[in-house]
């Protein structure tokens, strides 16, 4: 059967896409980790995340500023002043950022800061969106719809880079199933799978399909061992207060740990 | 424990709200139906099923001049120019017009033109949209998302409410399962806990939740059954020639057929 | 595709299989509806129940002996006390009982009472089990598994026919999915398609798909508007102090009035 | 909430449970592989594989004498010859045999040849057949069943411990989601979370979940990161001539391969 895709597949280009954000380079079979809060609650808290998972060995800063949330009474994020504290975070770490965009309305001010745009799950059939992702000169990181196959995905990678933006980054983030013992869960075939359909990079968000924190240090380890070619994880100063997501989100020290062994099963998962 | 929602529950208001579109009302125990094709094709195309549906029974005339298409290659609607069909269609035959809009850059083409503003699955939680759709003094048709909860869904709603715009049908359309001989499962207990949770009206879309002719026909018996508010059905006067959702689209004699035992089971269900 | 049935299939006996059980016959274009609790509690209690089933128009009685329950220590059936109680049903009220086997042990004593044997959702693919029903006087009722695919289903029956026995009554009852609002959702495409593939009759479970009394009324007429060969519904005379099922058995008067209206809309239905 | 089950939970027995089957222990940190073909076909191909697979470190076998088939029209497995060939195996390999039991007519002639009895999937909640587990001397491998919650799993070994055998090994094989790049989507987080509730080892079949050979070595990896107890996986001498599960069993040579890293994962796992 025809594939109903062109630009993603194999088929088009056999070989892996690399995709350098500052430092870190997804898809060359390196391991770079994106960590940060959930949302970016005030200057003092980013910076002092940023701090410590630099230290930890992660090369990208995550923080969002514009936050999808199921209700309109939750915290909304902070809008243009998160994407300030995001700047400063960049330039006294040199970390570079990766920060979600809910609409095109945002669209250039959120390209104006990040180095690496995020469209959220909600949004991976938000097809006006990924149309005018595909016209930013930033590389897109785009989650898998909580219901969406692996095809419906690689179309919406398409729409991206039929637009002209080849820099896409895939985030596997947990799939909704009749599970109740975590939030998602978590589909690490799909990686196998799409890195056999397509050259662009795939990481795994283990944070938002797990829920529960112990369930996600261990789920950031078989990502690892899965052969993803990296992680997006959240991490807090002080969970227990956090304006989203707290209960999923690492301690920085349990991730200072975590990264030790990440790093430790990505080199045995590499070796020939 | 408490609600998530506020505005959108029978706790805040316990009667149900009545949304007139021209002459249809949704929610005081009539049952009006909403039929046409997926998309306009052609001003001759909506004029000739228009006739069709309303001789059948049909007092809102469906159509897409915007597409949201899983693959950018497909068909993606005739835009502007669909719209202009559509308000064609509605001075011909009297019949108020639903149309999907698919982001904040039509909305205010596709609300000069639409009577009733459908939101697609896909957009389901598009936040921004959904902000946008509350600030229209056109009513909302918000179809529920392929893996939403109820909770979720109602949550949609009220972003809708909470922005001041009271006038919402809530629709109903199948969701994303393991299951293979049809496109989607059609979920019709959640006709009656909506229903119960919220004072909006409920439609059920049976032809997208089947994706085959046969079944859709038989689900739209089923809904009428269920106790739904309407229906939403997708009728094309040549569907082996449809540019999109052929198999899935009723033949104007099927529905004129259909329409007379919806009618029938819905006078049953209605008697106290 | 070759399909992987032989003698569950059209194309193997295109018309339809007609299946007597006492008076009632599942699959000539009739609607019998199976009534009774969830378990046998007493002679007493079924006595009353089936009086006022068969009064409201239920042509089989139901009552589980056997119990299969999730809990060890939840009420596992009276066992061939039960048994005893629902040939006493038959005395005296005339109907004909279906009553489950949850093994093979058991097997002949369930048969020797029974006049529908019915195997349930979770032995659906207990093979053993399906191959002694396969042998087998008496018809089966087979309970469709809740994650099973239709082919599986039929799979399943096609074990049973395989041996011998071709009176097979085919019953779906929910699927397992995401969504909260129900104790299972029932898939009623299943019915059209199940009806397409194979000759056997298919009828309907409501309570256990809802697992709450008001959904299982509304889903049960929808289960007559889709088109379905037959009911099977729970009905208690003290709900409130059911053993086991008590939120979805209806009372005996809510079955009464759901009676008149499933026979209402199956007669619309019906009709050429 | 008081927790559904008793002797399963942690509050019962808050260490950990050792199961020896022969020289392999499951629950003491250690990380034991079950391996071996799907099915039993022939002396020569047990030998064959037994020999690769204990070279390759594996301390427990596998083979199914007894197979539960989706048709009747499949191979259905050698029978009692079968487990003659599996005692071969022992005796020459020195290595315990794990096989499956599908009902309590063959339990007995099981019993007595296999260390480690597995009941499959389909048969989770098959309640008669866990009872006679219950009183057999030989360790039980329970595998969650394809739609089962984690409290249904957990219910379904309460069933065999309140008969008095306290040696199940729990086995996570893949749930049924709506996905279609891989057979069933293997649900890690269980692992996390049945540990933490209960105090029975936990092992991961990867073979079932995937379907296809290349996921499997992946998750095999994944699941000595998430910190399983174990793994079961398919391994075939001539994985093309496969009379069942051909397309997902590993070449030896693969396998001997895969252990290497799966051992150096576990490790690293292991380290406080």
């Amino acid at each position: 059967m025809a594939k109903p895709y062109k630009l993603v597949g194999r088929e088009f280009q056999p070989e892996n896409t690399h995709i350098h954000v500052g430092d870190a380079v997804f898809g060359n079979g390196s391991f770079p980790v994106i960590a940060g809060p959930c949302a970016v609650e005030s200057e003092k808290q980013v910076l002092s995340i940023a701090k410590s998972v630099k230290d930890a060995g992660a090369t990208v800063f995550r923080g969002g500023a514009f936050k999808p949330r199921t209700s309109p009474y939750s915290f909304q994020g902070l809008g243009k002043k998160g994407l300030l504290f995001l700047a400063k975070v960049r330039e006294e770490t040199g970390l570079p950022i990766a920060t979600e965009v809910m609409d095109i309305e945002t669209f250039d001010l959120v390209e104006e800061y990040a180095d690496l745009i995020q469209i959220g799950s909600r949004n991976m059939q938000n097809f006006s969106l990924l149309k005018r992702a595909g016209n930013s000169d930033k590389p897109i990181l785009l989650k898998r719809g909580m219901a969406a196959t692996l095809s419906e995905w690689l179309m919406a990678a398409e729409y991206i880079l039929e637009q002209g933006n080849t820099r896409i980054i895939l985030c596997e983030r947990g799939i909704r199933t009749f599970v109740r013992h975590s939030r998602n869960t978590l589909d690490l075939s799909v990686v196998t799978a799409a890195k056999q359909e397509s050259h662009l990079p795939v990481i795994v968000d283990p944070s938002h399909a797990a829920g529960v924190r112990d369930q996600v240090i261990s789920l950031a380890y078989a990502s690892a061992a899965m052969g993803a070619d990296g992680l997006m994880i959240e991490v807090h100063n002080h969970p227990e207060d956090a304006l989203s997501d707290g209960a999923q989100s690492l301690y920085p020290d349990q991730f200072f740990t975590a990264m030790e062994k990440i790093n430790a099963i990505h080199a045995i998962i590499s070796k020939k």
